[in-house]
């Protein structure tokens, strides 16, 4: 069995201590990491206690008064050397990641460079943070508007990209001057704390990035949202926590608080019967099973039209079980890695039990691998999903294709429509009219027409409903980490 | 003694009735209004419970899935019409504003101005709601972004301008395709319900725009921020229960509520020793006693440098003392109007007494002014404020000058910020250096350099800090009132 | 018969002196208009030597020194009111088109109403002549932009939309703050004359908007090109005209001109055999045949898939010999009228007849309609056009279809790209990739698809090759009439 | 005498020969480079023939037909290792550029960094192609533009910055997917052909970026002006010969073709009696007399006022005297070097002469300095010089600052504006008032208050007047090399 190597090329990248105010803290009290493939122990890490986050939170503040003064070309630069130092360790950090999070070794070296692509993104929006001139209408005054940082911004990451997800929101904070005080999820934070050691080879002066692992998530997050001193609160997570998230900002903190929260979704994948099917399974293998089923915009409710259904169906299972093999992502024929824990495990079993018990067909999978490890499921579908079923209104996180027929495009639409959260929806079709009353429809964020590859730093990303607020990326994700100054000018 | 009439041109105007989804309700229990300069009974208006919310959030609800489907054009020449409608009867606009708020009529004929210049704004935004087309980096898909309406508004608006702060609200809503349920101040409903009429009369269909008076202001708050069928809540008002709302929306939501927040401010208005006098002077009055001191970019902390402090002392009580006129607002000689209550009234004098007690001098006013009615406060300067004061840190809202005396620039800075809210801010100076300085770093999101008239639809009006969410107005006001939704086409 | 009435509601927008300066010129010599319907005379109108522009453009630029000072919203209020004007008097602006112009007068209503779109747009564009804040990227320096006036506009207008393309022209010109002095269509000169009319009526001030007809067109196209008053040139029509005039512009002018030119197309409106046929019958009954074929716009060359080509062929031709009615504009059955000139039916017929020479087949019409009057052509359809023939080379300007059959995909975009000039194309598909590719690959400055419906005043308007320069209309149509200025502070 | 070295670290950079669609062509005719300071030979040089450049044409456009679908990504990183190679061997460039333009070792660095900065900044602009969505306002449709490539661009350089106006040409051009055929300045080729081996180095397609060298100026201009297949000149340089080139392509070409055109300046420097009269010295210094007074944007008439105009005079003299060191650019100690050519010193000689002649006052300079070299000119200040002297009107592009004293703001605005040019204009005041009246009225495309550093990639470049056309830079730097495509879809 041939393996990707898990030794480091630089074995400074892998850190285990806080990083607060540019010190590596050595002597705190520390939880231990372990390798959803093996569950071998992979580090102990620093567990920040609420103490450490008040300090980092004032050291932020502190340099911010420095920091925001910096020039956009110099914030340009240092963000743009962070982003070649990601590309440049590129193995290293996949290492990490597989190590942590336990997704293929492919995968993970695809995050990084994904990673990169946000430090090098804002790089270059941070010399274009421009403001408008607004002629005064009564022709006597000059109007203008600029963009200033906010201050001290409260950054709070997931596991299932543990350096993505900094980067997208670490990237335009930076890059608009403020600091950042960083909780990384408790599962990976190796991840988190190479970003910070890489800022400070960038050139980021310290207390720009503190990077705070705990195992105190709630408490953290509650100091976060209460504390004067954080202007902004930005979340990636479930819509659970984010929602208990934004009333602990309203009413622990003294201060109105920004808010940016990229939450649940439970995304729509339609085959229309005239759409590409190679295009269609192309997709939905990318976007239903990329790792296991563990991203925010897998689909999680696949309708095929009846037309085309069971060859939809056949042709999935038929790739699947050619293509597919479950492992350790360091093993280099490994497609697809395990799910994070063993609670994760058990959803899913649960909700693959309770569609099977209201009618739904095992066509793949179903079960657990339990001879790869405690967190491995099998890359399962299942045919004649409904919407009495549990499965068709939960985010799975896990690798089941829930396959669900339909007959016309005004019933799909409602369907697809039935859910309280609106991330990404995705569908089929080669006509070009279906294509533009579709993409008004749907109700999510994000659409994917004809591709299931949506994520890219120049497109703003987010969800509407309750899968969040703000947007991501793009060229209107610094706007989130500003505030617009009108002045106004008698001459 | 000369006064401009209270007699109604268009009797139609005066309505007293709740419009619930284009039907106005008789048979609602009501609530007295009165004036505030005489304290006469203007009407007794519906008085509408929760069950009419409901009813009005239901049916923009349904409204809205017609509604939106109306092209730019229609809503753009529906607002178009509403906007010409406020100007072709501005006269009995402006009485029912003096009416019910007590402002001069002159004040009211300019608010209805205002008011009017939002709906003709945001009536060319409807066709200019444009989206980017992003070239996919990566050279294969198109990408692009759209606008999309959220749904029902829930729109509560001040007594303060009881007519321009709701047309801030409501011409972004309906120009993108939202339906609006608004609650106005109980202090000032007639001048909402008459832009509920109008707006029938501009063509906008029946349950676009629900005007529901109530006196159970708390009840009803709650309801349109738990309401699931509210997709967003703004509320122009106090910082207090500004941050209430925002809990409210957090916890008894099941949605993820967009906000959009304009709160208190604690303007500083800072005058400099090389400042033009004229121009400074002319700016306090507008922008302290204007409204008689109840408008939220009041200035309200005048810093005042020592070389001219006591010239720009002098000879601002010397301006008030020879041309502000105290009294009710349809008489044609009166300058300044009545505070909005007995509690305001109150309010002001306790600042005043504490000012006073604490070393603080009246130059002019200093109390209240019985002979006209219980409402009334004597236009009013304080010398020697400083920080120890209650009311270097309170919004008066009301008339009350208070001038700070300072030496040097960064002093000043620092005390100007020295606030939790932000939300204008002014300062007066030749010198272009010290302007670009002061303008970066005032802690407010508006700055008025030399001028204090900065209210323009085309300017982008809001704060930062305690002082709100979100901005009104300008090129960015439809931005709140939308979703931006991300389409990337594999072709 | 029945017969829209010829008779003005108001005799004064029946105009035909010159206006120069604010003045209505009686004692210049005149020239003769004639209604091409009927060739009866019109009216005989003031026929402007050099002298005259001479005395325009040095008023013009009088005028500017003032006008430029104007505010924006002063200049906003005057163009609503023109296009208010012009909606309220559109039966008598329609008339005056359908006199000179003989195109049908429901035509003529919708030119007028498309005219006074633009004045609308530019009113709403005049208070959004925004300026970009570049926040200096090495962090001392503020830069900014502005926009700012030109000058005097040289303006010369076709006869084909005598209205609209004036409107299109000076609409941006006038909102930005510039003068114009116009050189209408000796064709068509009522039509721009009651357009002076109307801006006096609408509050711009004298000198703003000259209009002189006359009937030395090259020399006074010279002069405008050369004279150095007159910063910029902007006009519409032949290919042939627009470069002579950019070579004046280039050689007789001692200043370097800015210059617009929006010239001939040969537009090519492909029907894949995925087509919706009705929609491309209603697209090329619309792009080909309004105005008998006189747009800049209409399609020029048609290429219909084999395997639709005779369906295609047959219902054009039904749809035409049962709608179509030939005649005077006036009569209320009439849907196309009279081309402009004997030149112009010589040259269709000639056109015609080397189709026919070279195998073209006529499927309907092929020869002009001499009883009607000897400037009716009828409306004709040819088969079997291929690119050997002068007609698939020529703009023709006329009421011909020219068919020609196609197989691919590739072919038909190589074909319709064979053309030195590239203003509007129009192609017909359903699917949404075919639609992609020939978006991106057809050579022309404007794109319908599945629509020959494209001109709106928020749409840019302009060609590529040998259709001209700049835009026109739109959020970009007033950046060809204003200087973008650079300004950077070092405070 | 301590030098910079002439050794180049990498050979490879020194090369002469043309560079034609990929290949170095060796067996052309030569014409010799000479340095300006030693007159010593540098090298000879391809000399260029129309032929090769119709062989540079037709490739271009070979070239382009598949360079215009690589991706943006592709584009940026291929700029972008452009920059970074320029950084890289940034000590060879400023060599080349000393060499051949003769301009001090320090000054050739600080080009090679700026012209570096373009190539970064349209990397980053690549990427940033943005098109715009325009809702139909009729609701049915949807419109949206796009930008999409020119074709084959004919680039004709200067040679005062041979390197950076070079890469502010084709930087964009080849972000936008074009291919460029460049004329260098025969007079510093070396500058230019480095750039074509280090695009190669960085990865551009043979044919994207043809350099040729020539002696037959003319020729070449009227050829590039002429050719079809050329849709786009770029050209830097002087007024008159930019107008000769614009009559070329308005006669020669059969295609109307796209033009840019940064030509000569006449800046005014204005030196108010509030000014800071230290910036105002630093501001002089830096643009008056870098590269001895041969940039585009040097000042060229100094205005000051009475109030501090001798003590200005004196200081100037005074800096002049005690930091100037004229010389060759290789020599550490030298701060200013030659002209670049005999005529250029002829020239000034006889503007220096007539001023004298008519009154004005050598403060310092004066006259040649032939010890030196033969095109060596003293660094000069002439006093006393006013609207009778040819050096008012005229570009001097050399080491003379021509102070004219005046008494009042108005008087100075109409000097200033006296010029039939307006690229840059500067003024120093501290007054906020005068800043933006001056600002508004001064009529130069750009505009430095309390600066005279105007120039980075960030900002917009270019004129008004006969300054020329276009914008170079910026984020609308890549427009001038792009179509704008409006699609309209009707679903």
């Amino acid at each position: 069995q041939r393996c990707y190597s898990q030794a480091f090329d630089d074995p400074d990248l892998f850190r285990t201590k806080a990083l607060i105010n540019g010190q590596w803290f050595k002597k705190l009290n520390s939880f231990p990491v372990r390798n959803p493939s093996t569950q071998e122990l992979i580090a102990e890490v620093s567990d920040c206690q609420l103490s450490n986050y008040e300090d980092a939170i004032v050291g932020g503040k502190a340099t911010f008064d420095k920091f925001r003064h910096t020039s956009p070309q110099e914030r340009s630069v240092m963000l743009e050397n962070l982003g070649n130092l990601l590309v440049e360790n590129k193995q290293d950090l996949a290492r990490l990641i597989t190590l942590e999070n336990g997704k293929p070794f492919r995968d993970s070296l695809g995050e990084v460079l994904y990673s990169a692509s946000y430090f090098r993104w804002f790089s270059q929006e941070a010399v274009r943070m421009y403001g408008t001139v607004i002629p005064g209408p009564g022709g006597n005054k000059q109007m203008f508007t600029i963009k200033q940082p906010l201050g001290v911004v409260g950054v709070m990451t997931p596991w299932n990209f543990p350096s993505a997800m900094l980067a997208r929101k670490v990237a335009p904070a930076l890059a608009a001057g403020n600091t950042c005080v960083v909780k990384p999820a408790s599962e990976t934070p190796l991840s988190a704390l190479v970003i910070g050691w890489l800022c400070q080879q960038a050139g980021f002066p310290s207390g720009t990035c503190s990077i705070l692992p705990t195992s105190n998530t709630a408490e953290v997050g509650k100091l976060l949202c209460g504390h004067d001193l954080i202007k902004k609160v930005t979340f990636t997570g479930s819509t659970r926590v984010g929602r208990l998230l934004m009333a602990q900002c309203a009413q622990d903190s003294k201060i109105i608080k920004k808010i940016s929260m990229e939450l649940g979704g439970n995304a729509p994948f339609i085959v229309f019967n005239d759409a590409d099917l190679d295009k269609a399974l192309t997709g939905i293998i990318g976007c239903k099973f990329r790792q296991s089923g563990q991203t925010c915009v897998c689909a999680n409710r696949i309708f095929v039209h009846k037309d085309v259904y069971d060859e939809f169906a056949a042709r999935l299972v038929k790739t699947m079980t050619s293509t597919f093999n479950l492992g350790d992502g360091f093993n280099e024929r490994v497609t697809h890695g395990p799910l994070i824990s063993a609670a994760a495990v058990e959803k899913v079993s649960k909700l693959v039990e309770d569609a099977k018990e209201k009618g739904a067909e095992v066509l793949t999978g179903g079960k657990k691998a339990d001879a790869l490890g405690p967190y491995f499921y099998r890359p399962t579908v299942l045919s004649g999903v409904n919407e009495s079923m549990d499965i068709f209104h939960t985010e799975v996180f896990g690798p089941v294709a829930s396959l669900v027929k339909f007959e016309d495009a005004e019933e799909v639409i409602k369907m697809a429509n039935n859910s309280d959260v609106g991330l990404a929806g995705y569908f089929y079709t080669q006509d070009i009219s279906k294509a533009q009353e579709v993409a008004l429809k749907m109700e999510t964020g994000m659409i994917g027409i004809n591709t299931s590859a949506i994520s890219d730093a120049a497109l703003p990303f987010g969800g509407i409903k309750n899968s969040g607020l703000g947007r991501e990326g793009s060229l209107h994700g610094i706007e989130d980490y500003t505030e617009l100054k009108s002045i106004v000018l008698q001459p």
